[in-house]
């Protein structure tokens, strides 16, 4: 399988985020990215694409915020990365804001996702790899792989959050669908992928659905909920299968086989799979018992569906079984 | 003039707050109270009249929050006082969420606003206090001011922030317009106060006017900007007059004046005045000119509009300068 990543996308490395009350050691490291290369073989360095893919999924302002932001916080005097404190959690409009602080709320969803010096070249880049994988599928591979990093899904159009900045999924899915594929984007991260659903919430023509820890006790907490199905054209385009903490293989399998069930029903003829290893028994920061022999039956579960896929990588913090489970999720999609 | 309020109030002291990216010390203080109440005089301990008039301007299930999310925090195992990390910046709803950190985030709009051990009971104390401001001037008084703190103004129907967690102000304004009385609120904090405007956006039945340093560059951000004027049958009831940093006495007397005469226009037989001493030139986190006279001014230039009055103390943070400012400008009130 095509994998495509950049060396580039190491240079994000935020030293903390604030955390359950406190300062935390970043979690997102570039560890994660080292321990993987080490693990798929060798990786096809990405075209650059430009911003248009971009910009068909993020808000220019946004965008335009991502890329100056670090800038404007050392231009204010402050020490260490860029993070905000007051977030517009009521009646949220386009707004013209002078303050770095009032921006960091503006376009972020909480203070676990830094802007560091590397941040925008590395989810650039990181984009750039998912448009690769999207190249190499359009252009007739069955499957492609995106070791992205930084990961995407709980970026908006117009917000970072949960260690994410631009949404290569849902970049994605959006050139797939703009080069006329019916797209599904199928959510195996631990976390509720809530940018990626919030961007296709109202579309109508990209599929969304995740499977996720239920986020009345895990982040992102206020999105992934079962009823949230879409809306306006986008009624019945979102699935939301919410799984409790401690669940094993034999539920999650369960839950896949609804989640592409829905994705059939949909005639999605292509899929999107945003994958992340944190749903691994030994994660450190999340609470699922799937094991590394799962992750080669969560792949080949999606390979049965028969469609092409663009596989994107999201989540993933028990560095140690890193490589090992997405090596075992590659496997298990080839087969 | 009567004043009111109860020691209760002191019993809330958060020790630091996130700010411009980590942590500083928490700016609200109980020293404020004492410098205060040194100024005043004697003050009148408020009648406890529950939580109906609380419950009117709250919802429910944020009142419960307030009332026991120090003690989830503890159980959670954590230390120091509670403190959220994501906020529902998007599709933002009545959620059912299981753990303290996903309350916070629904609840709170800032990490400057922490859950302290005496938080619940010292909001509690300032809402009482307004009340009984409140009732001194259905009683007959011509005006009657709370000496609340925490402050409210930055509260809204659902969420903390900006230091404040029950909304005093907006207590006394729906507690005066139940009885009968046509209420405007003019707010003269040097910061906007959101959660005020929220609560009564679109009721239509309490004026909002507010004086306030320009959001772009001042917290809140995200409200107070010149294009809010209300919605629905609270279309026109908002007014907002942001100005500059650096602003002095003759500017902040000009929109002072627009204020009063939008407020009587509107026809406000009753006032409620959202006092901050944070519009003086001293204050640490504020950027007005305003001197100590200027304040006792501010005060007559509300007198001369000739309609009871309800002060309600809101911020400053010079705590030096604070009770000759709150002096000057009750003084001034009274003239």
């Amino acid at each position: 399988m095509r994998i495509f990543h950049s060396h580039r996308q190491s240079g994000h490395a935020p030293r903390r985020e604030f955390h359950n009350g406190d300062w935390a050691a970043f979690a997102e490291t570039p560890a994660r990215v080292t321990a993987m290369l080490a693990a798929v073989g060798p990786v096809e360095e990405p075209t650059d694409r430009g911003l248009g893919s971009v910009l068909a999924v993020h808000e220019p302002s946004y965008v335009e915020f991502l890329q100056t932001a670090y800038t404007q916080w050392v231009a204010a005097g402050r020490e260490g990365d860029a993070l905000g404190y007051a977030f517009p959690v009521s009646r949220r409009r386009a707004l013209v804001l002078d303050r770095i602080d009032a921006k960091l709320g503006r376009f972020s969803a909480d203070v676990v996702t830094p802007i560091a010096a590397g941040t925008w070249d590395a989810t650039y880049a990181s984009a750039q790899a998912a448009l690769g994988a999207v190249a190499a599928v359009l252009e007739g591979e069955p499957r492609a792989f995106a070791l992205t990093r930084p990961p995407g899904h709980h970026a908006g159009a117009d917000y970072c959050g949960g260690y994410c900045y631009l949404n290569a999924s849902a970049i994605a899915a959006r050139a797939l669908a703009d080069a006329g594929r019916k797209v599904a984007v199928l959510d195996v991260d631990y976390h509720h992928g809530n940018g990626t659903q919030d961007i296709f919430y109202e579309s109508g023509d990209v599929f969304f659905a995740s499977i996720h820890a239920d986020p009345a006790t895990d982040f992102p907490f206020f999105w992934g909920h079962a009823d949230e199905r879409g809306e306006g054209p986008g009624q019945g385009a979102t699935l939301n299968l919410p799984l409790p903490r401690g669940t094993r293989w034999a539920e999650y399998e369960r839950a896949l086989g609804k989640a592409l069930e829905g994705i059939a029903a949909w005639g999605a003829d292509q899929l999107v799979v945003s994958y992340g290893a944190d749903t691994f028994a030994g994660d450190p920061i999340s609470h699922f018992q799937l094991t590394t022999p799962d992750m080669q039956s969560l792949g080949a579960a999606i390979a049965a569906a028969r469609l092409p896929v663009v596989g994107i990588m999201e989540g993933g913090y028990a560095v140690d079984s890193l490589g090992a489970n997405l090596a075992a999720f590659l496997g298990g999609l080839e087969s």
